[in-house]
């Protein structure tokens, strides 16, 4: 997705530690318009699929998840990471392994908002090494439900969690996939068709 | 707003402990053609404020808020509830005390997305004892910016958030007010303009 894709070359800050900040449009500060192409653009990939739930998890994924949800006309589900005395104790749960904090948590959905008969597409600002979309995979099958695929804001390619994931089978869409980023120089290469662009 | 007490006296639930139970489309499952009702509605009654920018806390405000804000044209900005190595050390922050969870938690917005010039909204799904909104107050006061007022979705009216938060001279905008609610009979009691109707 272009439009993405010139974003990112514009606005993210490439850090030490492959983190790659786009705190200014995607996960802190968040640019509603642009999410509004990016739930479109999810929404022609995923037209033929029949999806009638996405599923996110807290904390950032949930703006893109509604925004996208939109061009859905579906509801959006967002798996907790902590048990909370808001929920009832009926719940499908599985741990996740944060790579932002290094620890893990456990996330959980109530019963009641996934099961047999969903069709369900995850929804996630960002896929690096897989953990959380796996943790989402988990409640997915657990509830029975059926996964359609998973829609990415920006994947990091260098990572493994991506391409673990379409070993799998799991079909994965992410919009802008980071090839490789230089902390130094500032540049990133986006992976495009099986080959690498700048 | 109507169509939320609809949905309310409909989906609510009244659990133990002054608990209304919202999560099959507020802050769980969440409706997404219910919220841009609520953002075109929160949209109408700061139609004259010139708001540029829309301000919540993680983690259920975050999709009402990103829906609101294509009814405004500005970007959100969401408070994080802890440091994470993805922040840098450039932040405002204050104390908060969760209402649900008990505890105390630090809530920070990076300076680079908050500051002198902006017209900020606060907007959050819950509005209870108001620690969480005072928070935001607290940051919006930090940065320097203006604040316009805050738009709450449900507002516990026998709690003292928001009668605390107006005798400040903040402008407070809840599309429902619960007055009462009954964990026995079920029946929730809204205010409305001053009197208070089933």
């Amino acid at each position: 997705m272009e439009l993405l894709k010139e974003k990112i070359r514009k606005e993210g800050k490439i850090k030490e530690g492959n983190v790659l900040k786009v705190d200014s449009f995607l996960n802190h500060q968040m640019d509603v318009e642009l999410f509004s192409e990016i739930g479109k653009e999810f929404a022609g990939r995923f037209a033929k699929d029949q999806v009638n739930k996405i599923l996110t998890i807290e904390a950032s994924g949930i703006g893109i998840a509604c925004v996208a949800a939109q061009s859905f006309h579906v509801p959006v589900v967002f798996a907790k990471k902590t048990q909370t005395k808001n929920i009832a104790g009926d719940v499908y749960t599985t741990k996740v392994q944060s790579y932002t904090h290094g620890r893990i948590y456990d996330i959980i959905v109530a019963k009641e908002f996934l099961g047999k008969g969903d069709r369900v597409l995850l929804i996630d600002d960002f896929l690096a090494n897989g953990k959380a979309l796996e943790g989402l995979i988990a409640l997915v099958e657990e509830a029975g439900a059926e996964l359609v695929g998973a829609g990415i804001v920006i994947e990091k390619g260098f990572q493994t969690g991506g391409d673990m994931l379409r070993k799998k089978g799991i079909r994965v869409e992410s919009l802008a996939i980071v090839e490789s980023m230089d902390e130094a120089t500032g540049q990133i290469v986006f992976r495009e068709n099986g080959r690498s662009t700048g």
